[in-house]
């Protein structure tokens, strides 16, 4: 596929990650970026991640053909309604944000007919920030996730669907729903117990933490803002996960009080196998 | 210091790393081995980790000066009772197992006078398991818990406490009461909600994983055996840290389901604090 402008809005670790690889990879003829610091939409210019810099969306909005809203979850709806305003007829907005069903309804309920909205959601990333930690490679590979309801036009998902494989990531399409549900449990459970086990610990055990902690709490150093959005945002899925996880747990509680080492070991094991099956 | 004759019993990850590390920073004369299993024995030698095997521990007991145990923490106890009995006078053991208040226990009600046991847990380790993972400098830096209750021998202490030291560890004694409470919370309680997360993971959601899942589950990977030992061992000490956990998660529950996001973001923040004091 070949874009002629592609707009970023949030020039951050995705965003300019995006940027880099659209480049790289011969996707895009020039890159548009948009945020709200000059500092970082020049440390963006500089990497080569964007080739032209807005602090005013509506300057780059005039011109846009394609736009990825990389900004956090509970400002893109609001943005891209926005930004939509200044687009011309025919242009398609799509997002890198970690959940889906609000952004999406919000977008069905505001967006006028002339622009297309498909949400996105590329699994990459990591607790770092900012374009300095922008990566031509972040999607190589790896999963990113693009939503269907029915009001989803079928050219503009197939639009940013070539969009992400140019980039190299594999497409899976979802209903919002669906999405929030599935990373309820495998992103956003796992940050909120890494969270929860990295808030118990009084700073006198510091010295007999030991590499399983260190793994365990790694994403617990993520953005206090960014993930205090998404955990609003995908509550309902997140508090359905907890409610799995707390059930799950209570049947190695329930093995600890009785000493019942069988049932330890099954539980173990069973987990054992699935995290052999994932990798390192 | 300099031993003359270091005996590990059970030459897997941790007794290879002894044995590797002990002979390379010229602590020891030479290095006994001791396993069940002839390859395993074999693997040893063959990295130079001990110059010596034995597969009943009697022939090496006699020679012994100073023993470490590194077999699963619901065999040592009994494991080192055995072998006091062939061990010349003077002789001192110690042991590498996770767990601490059982064994220290069950060898400070069972031992002979004219024999020594200083409990010990290098905080150091992997989910990996071998001789082919010893590591020379495994030990470098991390700390070694020493117990030390009313009954340890002080002499015996002292030099338990110069060979982990000669191996590049920092030595911290505790009672081993206060390990096993320490310990549950920086160690077993972690291995516990990683195993729970790995375990409600249906096989559907594998493409939908990124690195933050696989971070906070890496050590569910661990042996069924050996986790299914240390949970029991120290299953009331586990229970408290499982207790402050969930009393902790239930402040976010509180926080998500009443959609209070700046106690979210307080939650977040306290735990992001403590969490990148750790380093990466």
């Amino acid at each position: 596929m070949k874009i002629t402008t592609l707009t970023i809005i949030g020039v951050g670790l995705i965003g300019g990650s995006i940027g880099l690889a659209a480049k790289r990879r011969g996707v895009v003829e020039r890159v548009l970026g948009v945020g709200r610091r000059r500092a970082g939409l020049d440390k963006a210019l500089a990497l080569g991640a964007i080739d032209q810099a807005f602090l005013d969306p509506a300057d780059a909005a005039r011109q846009s053909e394609l736009t990825v809203f990389c900004t956090p979850v509970d400002c893109i709806a609001r943005q891209a309604l926005a930004f939509a305003d200044d687009c011309p007829a025919g242009a398609v907005l799509t997002d890198a944000g970690s959940t889906k069903a609000g952004i999406v309804r919000a977008m069905e309920e505001g967006l006028p007919s002339r622009v297309s909205f498909v949400g996105g959601h590329p699994l990459a990333g990591s607790e770092k920030r900012g374009p300095e930690h922008a990566d031509a490679s972040l999607f190589e590979g790896r999963v990113t996730v693009l939503t269907r309801t029915p009001a989803t036009p079928p050219a503009a998902l197939e639009r940013i669907s070539q969009l992400w494989q140019a980039l190299g990531a594999r497409v899976r399409v979802m209903t919002p729903e669906d999405h929030d549900r599935c990373l309820a449990i495998t992103s956003h459970l796992p940050h909120l117990l890494a969270s929860t086990l990295a808030g118990i610990v009084a700073p006198d055990l510091a010295d007999l933490i030991a590499g399983g902690f260190r793994d365990t709490t790694r994403i617990a150093a993520g953005d206090a803002g960014l993930w205090t959005a998404i955990f609003s945002q995908n509550r309902g899925a997140l508090l359905e996960a907890l409610d799995l996880f707390s059930a799950h747990l209570a049947k190695y509680r329930q093995a600890l009080q009785t000493d019942d080492t069988a049932a330890i070991h099954q539980l173990w094991a069973q987990a054992k196998k699935v995290r052999d099956a994932l990798g390192s």
